[in-house]
């Protein structure tokens, strides 16, 4: 993870929308067309856009009232056993039209995109109705279909229990597994399933079911796990193959050496300690030492983690997990990709792969990590066609 | 500190640069004149400019390398010890022309102003030689003189001992007194004057001697106390009068009760206590509780803290300071003027005080602290011109 290949001078061509050669600029030189459009970065570092593996994309309102009580030291929990936290976004994003999730999830993106993400995964889990989950799903699809962030959809309908089965989340875990996850398959509105594994939200024994059920169903897995408490997520994620295993901040070694075992990704989201006000950062360097494919990601939520930007991600990962620049760099383009199935297409500079590539306001491929609280992207290309360029 | 004045549907008129009026639209629509050029919010959150009250504003080079040796274990304190740290900066500063340090200082300056900030103070200290110290402060002259941010510069010659002095700071202290502050003061290069009161930097009586031959030359005080250890920074600052002390992420009970009764204002600056890895942040609670006029400022520099953005440092401030959006707002506007003597001039809306004023992407003034890792300025305004527009 600490080896970048990095070209100095570089170039890359492309054509439609897709890497054709990658080398110095005086190996390319010659290869360039006369009619081409030539780009010039100016002696900028240019990566690989970024791969948001990890993100709740499509919700409406903030939770600005909540995040002021936490300042004056109310905590998470405690807002949450008053009826706050993801129940309040689920009451607003249920009361909103499917267009007014769309605008918002396109104001969403569009940070994103600033920050230099060029694909991302997208959760439900702020409806849990089925009616309401599938409007956030198709939202989602829409956002994908008129791009140009690639998005991947995860069935997140295990985020909470909803009001109608308060008190009852073994009918409600029932609910989704014979109603809910066959009616998302069928209308094939995503492509993961995930459960929030967490004593007071799901247990290892509810997430099981629910998530051999999304199996059966042809899902790929990734799972909430070991948050708030080390519970036992992470060897359940690698009992059920899933893909990734998410947020670990409390795993345990026994859960490092099960997700290794399995080849389960760890996906490190240390936005939310940092948004939540904690102090314990998931062990990454254990996870890394462990051989683990650690990824990065902004779990941009509105309760616990409202950053869209990968590069501040990146700075909390050198600062308070530890992990260089060029691990991060690693964590949130090559390994993001593959977590999402997308390393054929992305997550590197090979010809063949979509031309997604983004230049940096900066020489140095480190100072992504190094300042902290501005937006890098200075250019950003998807495709090979330019959808942002700064002032 | 919590309360704010907040005008809903809220406008203000500037005639030459100055505010004239303040209220709803309602109230103003009828003042405005035919040819006057209209500004549209759009439902925006309007605020004064941020004043940053201490930042090292103009230095060369970066300290990326010691970032990536920090993010793999190494402390500041070891690096420091190997000659690095502040050490490294003045190398590089002292080998930059003085165009140099004005093209990087700008550079530095379009940052802080892309982040709604429109005042600033500026440090020197990346010298430490008589002719380098001489220089950055002309440099930030020329670059306050060039605008449009308005700058006020400190003489931070104690910022370190310089190898010409190692081993012999009790000298480098006497020629400070001698030669150099009567040369910046000749000069009229600065309006302040600030000590790295610190063990192994100038202890508290090294400190006492400089700050006291300052302040008989006119210039204000400003003081680096009790940072990584509770040294008696707080009460040298209280006893001498000091306008701030700054950083005080060690200091005690007697320490705030020295500042309470002496209205010293404290500078709190959690960008460097995040940038370095550390968990102890400074007690803004206690401070605010015992009736002082808490500043929040950035402290941006190469070494422990490489954040130009308020907004960067209100979330801080709110995440791991407790301190609530609007506290954060009060401190980074009217206490970061009044620590300047600018409050006849800027922090607040008033009438005869300049039209400083940014128009941040947001509704709600919470979010500014809130979200991060986005620049939120959409559009900044500085004595009535529209010096940023973002795409």
């Amino acid at each position: 993870m600490s080896e970048l290949a990095i070209i100095r001078d570089g170039a890359l061509l492309a054509e439609n929308g897709r890497v054709t050669h990658v080398g110095t600029e005086k190996e390319l030189r010659n290869r360039i067309g006369p009619d081409w459009e030539v780009v010039d970065a100016g002696g900028r570092a240019v990566l690989p856009g970024f791969v948001d593996a990890h993100t709740h994309l499509v919700f409406a309102g903030s939770r600005v009232d909540e995040f002021e009580r936490r300042s004056r030291g109310e905590t998470y929990q405690q807002i949450a056993a008053g009826g706050g936290g993801i129940l309040s976004t689920v009451a607003s994003t249920r009361a909103a039209s499917e267009a007014e999730l769309l605008e918002q999830g396109r104001r969403h993106l569009d940070w994103m995109m600033r920050c230099g993400t060029t694909a991302a995964e997208a959760k439900s889990g702020y409806g849990l109705s089925l009616e309401s989950e599938l409007r956030i799903l198709r939202t989602i699809r829409a956002l994908h279909a008129a791009g140009p962030v690639r998005l991947a959809a995860t069935f997140l309908g295990a985020h909470g229990t909803p009001p109608e089965f308060a008190g009852r989340t073994e009918d409600y875990a029932a609910h989704l597994v014979e109603a809910m996850l066959p009616a998302v398959v069928a209308e094939k509105l995503a492509v993961y399933a995930d459960v929030f594994c967490e004593p007071r939200y799901f247990t290892v024994s509810q997430s099981r079911k629910i998530m051999l059920a999304a199996r059966r169903l042809g899902l790929g897995l990734r799972l909430h796990a070991d948050q708030l408490s080390s519970s036992g997520g992470a060897q359940l994620a690698a009992e059920l193959g899933a893909v990734t295993a998410d947020h670990l901040e409390l795993v345990d070694a026994g859960g490092i050496a099960a997700l290794a075992g399995a080849g389960v990704q760890p996906v490190l989201l240390p936005g939310s300690v940092y948004a939540l006000g904690l102090a314990h950062y998931p062990p990454a360097r254990a996870m890394i030492d462990a051989g683990l494919a650690v990824v990065l990601a902004t779990d941009f939520n509105p309760g616990s983690s409202p950053t869209p930007s990968i590069p501040m991600v990146m700075s909390l990962a050198a600062t308070h997990l530890k992990m260089s620049p060029a691990e991060a760099i690693t964590a949130t383009t090559v390994n993001a990709a593959q977590s999402l199935g997308w390393l054929g297409e992305l997550g590197t500079f090979e010809p063949g792969k979509r031309a997604d590539f983004v230049i940096h306001d900066c020489a140095d491929h480190r100072e992504l990590a190094y300042y902290f609280g501005l937006e890098s992207a200075a250019e950003v290309f998807i495709g090979g066609r330019r959808c942002f360029r700064r002032t």
